[in-house]
């Protein structure tokens, strides 16, 4: 009797040293947050400052979805790409500020949503400012990198 | 020698038989899937159409927020709900399609974008219908239950 009592106190010593190694591997990086999408979009922001369209592209999957405003929804980082260039234009700035985000409780996908600010140029080069809201979903990528997938907009109201 | 490797056996054993026990929770009620997700904007619809605002409001989460086109973001289900009378005239119905769906890893947070009709009439009386895309994303409450945490819309151009 005492050496099976031995054998089942060895036996949940060695469950208790297997059992952690044996948890979901997720909990080995470092867990996303609601505060890791906005610190993201921070980074993102200033891509796109940098390096215009290239800069912005960068952040998104490449199955991507963009729901334009007055425009077609259009599938694909390639298709969307073709649309993005007038951020290669230095009168041109976009600028966003998340106003809330979420996370999964797997930490795999996520949302923010915000305000954002299209500053450019009308034809007399006067600047002009276009006020809107966005929502953007982001999606942790098979070598753990996080992308854009979806990018909606739409208008607000001039500021008065 | 021989009775440390019966231990060890009967440690592994062990090991085997709690393992499973204390995996996450999570999937011992069925899994949620984009599907699953596509199937609740149905009954969504549904429930628009047959009880107007309230059957609509039912499908929100109270920390809800809605990122209408050309006007402000609302905060919270009972400041939203105050916009939604439109719903109650028998002349107007709303109508959506999902387009696609995708769902975070632990089914708990998901979202759908497609495409909307808003059907109405004009001060002739005639009737009138306008075009436009939609992202609601969706996430699991704590009582099982699936609701709307973020709704956004914006127009489309009408078809030809």
């Amino acid at each position: 009797m005492k050496s099976f009592i031995l054998v089942l106190v060895v036996a949940f010593a060695v469950a208790a040293i297997v059992l952690p190694i044996t948890r979901p591997t997720v909990a080995a990086s470092p867990r996303a947050t609601p505060e890791t999408l906005e610190q993201l979009e921070a980074e993102f922001m200033k891509a796109a400052a940098q390096k215009g369209s290239q800069g912005y592209m960068s952040y998104y999957a490449d199955d991507a979805v963009e729901v334009p405003n007055g425009a077609p929804l259009i599938q694909g980082k390639s298709e969307i790409a073709k649309g993005m260039g007038f951020l290669d234009d230095k009168n041109n700035s976009l600028l966003w500020m998340p106003l809330g985000a979420d996370i999964s409780s797997s930490g795999d996908l996520g949302y923010t949503y915000g305000t954002f600010e299209f500053h450019s140029k009308d034809n007399d080069g006067k600047p002009v400012v276009q006020h809107g809201k966005y929502t953007s979903i982001w999606k942790r990528q098979k070598d753990g990198s996080w992308k854009v997938v979806l990018d909606m907009g739409n208008a607000s109201p001039e500021p008065k």
